[in-house]
């Protein structure tokens, strides 16, 4: 199945009904666009975070992790622009009092219009607002062109710390975890001791008031980064800022990302920030579209010299071989842990023809093994072999997540689980405890969920069986 | 070493030296009581949640995860009672202004004049205050004794969410991650099909606007909590409460911390909340006395029932067998994963002589393997080995976190390792490549940090013997 022949409705269904992901506070109505992982939900992420820190961190010879805490000193956000530049430009029908963002009102009509000649991004306050009077750029709510000035809104979150509330007080919740390992850049090398080149790689929540957010889990207000920043030499930035690209590409496709479904968009020169060399978006083919799932950008020695500015601390890097001090590159991978699990999410679903005859269509989630929330599913084949089977479970589960599930005709169980991207389903039987008058064999079936072939082995190999299976 | 032994001075200036725990916006001076964890207090930490999931979700036939967001729908907060009653009640000092909570005035009061007969908690504003002014309690800034009224402070962190500033728009970040489990009880029965008795864990950060944090990471506004919520049918519920109780003790004690540094302290029936059958407080014995770990409470059906009464949701279990609906207990077993990996880490710490005579001692972390940030360091005896033991490093850094070391004499890279608790230390010599003229015997020098015995392992067997010996 074909991701553009795949629903959202499909896919949001499928997680809302199975566990993967709720309406966050569900029985209070909601609140707009909160999203709660459910126990199977809470395993895909936990695995594909796992899997990102396996390859950025633990095998990597120059990597080392970090845990920034979410409130920073509001500095931070000063020095790295998000104070005075990290708005969204909110315009208002006068005649609806619908609110909008100039700019993506301009881009929707840009679209319906076919103009591709406008490069919304570099566009002013001012000339937005005189290309909607210009192009008379209507309300989508009432289809009428009359609005207010743009009122620049920060999409920080701010909160105050102490018991007073005052601006001495007012703290943000950080809208990236990217400035965490910026500031923490001396403290990290001096107790790494570190050499060049070397990255520090962080995993966790940031927050963005966002005027828009929408599509399940791809944009939401609350949620998690990964995200690398590798500091090197400069003039051998370019060099790296390709190793990374490559190296993420090869991350997506080994868990499962097909190519066809990704599109990799390097910037223009026009198009880069000012202080970047080189960008990449990778994109992903979702079923509302093309969406952003990966920025790889070359940032120069732009944030470490915003915070030595604005610190007055010395954030340079002594060379030992160059006996030169010099404010290191930095190439920054940014990845988004809801988005990249919603896109495993899309490309795992599928719906297979068994048996066209009977109209017997399954539902199967072809996750990479090592992201399915269950390694293995044990299966009774009657109530009877409930203590082996469990049996089975306990020593299993010492190892991975294992599901047990006794309910029902074989089959349907087998459908249950490929519902939920379980690769191995174990079936212990009569004769796995030779209760079928022979003697036992000691052997449990053992199905693959995409092939859906079976096999037969000894019980006591099972173990290493998944094991090798399920690794990345 | 006893832990009455150690100071926080120690644990903290090895945590900073050596890149566990670094002091937040540390260039911008800093963000009070802020705490960010470095490259190996990120392991730490992440083994320490890791070691908890495993026990609580991965093996357990009756647990399963969730990850719900910080963000909630206020209504759970006014159904929790957080609105109304999670405060602190503050008073200040007329004379010298400084800021007080009137409860802990009173408590360090009792305790300077050896009163015991005084039980603060159960104390309302009014008798605080009455408290305070008959007995003559003094501003321990100024010495004087003139107070104001007492101040409800509410501890909840309160932001915005959505383009006005009101109180229509007004969200709290979560003060605890049980209430997630709690509104989310209904779908998660639904969508797992499970019977009673069941759990749901949870870890992730909560908020709390503390008057007074400190004591490094021990107590601290943004940390994160690991919470299991234990549902079952009423009368079941207290001999639930004394499993789980058993379960998080052995935890503990399976995890290195000694049970003489444990105190299991069980509220008295007057000491309970209203709502509770029954409590127990595990304390650990930090440098600075005894705080509290792990609170174990079976808060039977109080709060699904609060969130019933105000959702007017049906939040009741049907029960198959009995053929009843209700609402279950609940035992809940909450551990903050920050406090606990400061006990793993003041557990941890020692200092050993060596060799009195020469005046030598290690510090040694002696984490248990499982929880130590690398399970292992290879060190080439000489650079010229560097090929072999980075092609080793390679092959254990598929299966867990390897340090890798090649500055120093062998003594001091042992001592390094030592100091931050890696169990195993693989020596690569001129042996295990046959560069001593002899044949290769292909083998390593395994030394243990806890004793310092070391033995001679094939390469080829070094992986299996290190993944033995690191499993929890």
């Amino acid at each position: 199945m074909k991701n553009t022949e795949k629903t959202m409705e499909q896919v949001v269904n499928l997680c809302k009904g199975r566990g993967f992901v709720y309406p966050g506070s569900e029985i209070y109505g909601g609140l707009a666009n909160s999203w709660d992982y459910g126990p199977l939900g809470v395993e895909l992420k936990n695995n594909v975070k796992r899997a990102w820190w396996k390859k950025f961190v633990q095998e990597s010879p120059c990597n080392v992790g970090l845990d920034a805490a979410i409130l920073m000193n509001p500095e931070v956000w000063v020095a790295s622009g998000h104070v005075s530049t990290f708005n969204d430009p909110l315009i208002d029908c006068k005649a609806c009092k619908m609110r909008h963002r100039a700019d993506k009102l301009i881009e929707n009509w840009c679209a319906e219009n076919a103009r591709t000649d406008v490069n919304v991004e570099a566009m002013t306050q001012d000339e937005l607002v005189a290309f909607i009077r210009d192009n008379g750029v209507t309300c989508p709510g009432c289809g009428k062109s009359d609005f207010t000035d743009i009122r620049k809104f920060n999409l920080m979150f701010k909160t105050h710390q102490g018991v007073t509330e005052d601006s001495s007080t007012e703290v943000y919740l950080r809208p990236e975890t990217a400035q965490g390992i910026f500031v923490n850049f001396p403290a990290i090398q001096r107790t790494t001791r570190k050499k060049l080149p070397f990255g520090v790689c962080q995993v966790g929540k940031s927050f963005r008031n966002e005027i828009t957010p929408g599509n399940f889990i791809f944009r939401i207000r609350e949620f998690e980064q990964m995200e690398l920043e590798f500091f090197c030499q400069p003039g051998t930035d370019l060099e790296w800022f390709s190793y990374w690209r490559e190296f993420c590409h090869q991350w997506l496709l080994n868990l499962g990302i097909k190519d066809e479904d990704l599109r990799l968009r390097d910037h223009e020169p026009e198009e880069l920030a000012f202080y970047s060399k080189a960008t990449t978006d990778f994109e992903f083919l979702f079923p509302f579209g093309w969406g952003e799932l990966w920025g790889v950008a070359d940032r120069t020695d732009y944030d470490l010299k915003q915070h030595q500015e604005h610190s007055g601390k010395d954030l340079t890097y002594f060379d030992q071989e160059k006996n030169e001090h010099y404010i290191p590159y930095v190439i920054e991978p940014s990845l988004g842990a809801d988005r990249v699990t919603l896109a495993f999410l899309v490309e795992a679903y599928d719906e297979e023809v068994v048996d066209a005859e009977k109209n017997d269509v399954r539902t199967v989630m072809r996750f990479h093994p090592a992201l399915a929330p269950f390694k293995c599913a044990v299966l009774p084949l009657s109530k009877k072999l409930g203590e082996k089977a469990l049996e089975l479970r306990d020593a299993l589960a010492r190892d991975f997540m294992v599901d047990y599930d006794e309910a029902g005709s074989i089959g349907k169980r087998y459908r249950r689980q490929d519902e939920i991207g379980t690769p191995f389903c174990i079936t212990v039987d009569f004769q796995t405890v030779g209760d079928d008058k022979t003697e036992a064999d000691h052997c449990v079936t053992v199905r693959e969920r995409d092939t859906m072939e079976q096999v037969r082995i000894p019980i006591d190999q099972v173990k290493a069986y998944i094991a090798e299976r399920v690794k990345f």
